[in-house]
């Protein structure tokens, strides 16, 4: 597909047809385009947790949700045929600038603006969302609860430095999807959001 | 272009042909994209700050570099002709979450796994580095650092609140671009940093 249709058509998709799985050649082309993703340094400190299986799945969502009777969100999410948990490697960056080309052998945090440990993980997440929409599926990023974190490594056996940024859902969307309430706010015009020249 | 041929040519370029100026339809396209990123309950918490004239441009390598003569990277770098600064905005995500539908009402920090507001606002980032490849242009995305983010406020007049996520230097490739010697440390292959069903 055209590079400005796929940026045009992407959205969050919510809902999902549990009868057409991800073409195993969708799924390997998601994930290589995740590693084209840039990162500072060429660190790549990043890992992605593929899960498919319907176990593999109810682990996932037995995780990282409440418990109890599913709501509305997730009895269509769930039907999501493939997730993919993008993992930011905090650890991978400061090693790799105490490298000597670098030169941060003291690996302090504060020298770094921004974690761009997490930023180019986002990156990598976004070029599974638009791979999605080029083969003509759909998927959803949303976050992993803070205090489920622990019980998804668990699950899963993660080790303590890798930190889920979230979670990408894909799939062939369906019919039920409904569009995040959230939307009716508006976009933002470019001209409400960009500065020319000055603040 | 095809979408996939863009994400396989996207690559950081760090020098520029300075007597080709950045086509005002591309610079907007850039910033078209750039807010079709998605965000955390649609909070769209981020600014661009958009950087064309030789002054602008001076002031903001003043602002974010050593001083004294320029070095290899800033020489190429600075021949940019468009500096695209994207700013993330913490405010109002913790604003747009404390709304009723909601309901942090604490603004409460703990309660966000990671930055959603830098991790948007690198998405959006993103979206610039694969349209300019898209418009046959070039692109780096690099980090301003800690100890430079309050002139660069200082210079530009960038309220307190709004953090700097990096730049993206934009234009047609320069004949002097030098590949970044951390490449030489070789892509990681997808079976290195992808788990299947576990860990």
């Amino acid at each position: 597909m055209e590079f400005a249709d796929v940026v045009r058509r992407r959205r969050m998709v919510r809902d999902y047809d549990p009868d057409r799985p991800v073409p195993p050649e969708v799924r390997e082309r998601l994930l290589e385009h995740a590693i084209r993703a840039p990162s500072a340094g060429f660190s790549q400190g990043w890992a992605f947790l593929v899960l498919e299986s319907p176990d593999e799945r109810d682990r996932f969502w037995a995780a990282t949700t409440e418990g109890g009777p599913p709501d509305r969100w997730l009895t269509r999410m769930s039907r999501a045929p493939l997730l993919i948990v993008p993992l930011s490697h905090k650890a991978a960056y400061l090693d790799r600038y105490a490298e000597a080309d670098k030169g941060w052998t003291d690996r302090d945090e504060a020298r770094w603006p921004v974690p761009y440990w997490d930023i180019d993980t986002g990156m990598a997440a976004m070029l599974m969302l638009l791979t999605a929409v080029d083969d003509g599926l759909a998927a959803c990023f949303f976050g992993v609860p803070p205090d489920r974190i622990a019980g998804f490594r668990a699950a899963f056996g993660v080790p303590e430095e890798y930190l889920p940024i979230g979670c990408v859902s894909v799939g062939y969307a369906g019919a039920e999807d409904i569009r995040s309430p959230s939307l009716r706010r508006g976009r933002r015009s470019v001209e409400e959001v960009v500065h020319r020249g000055h603040w």
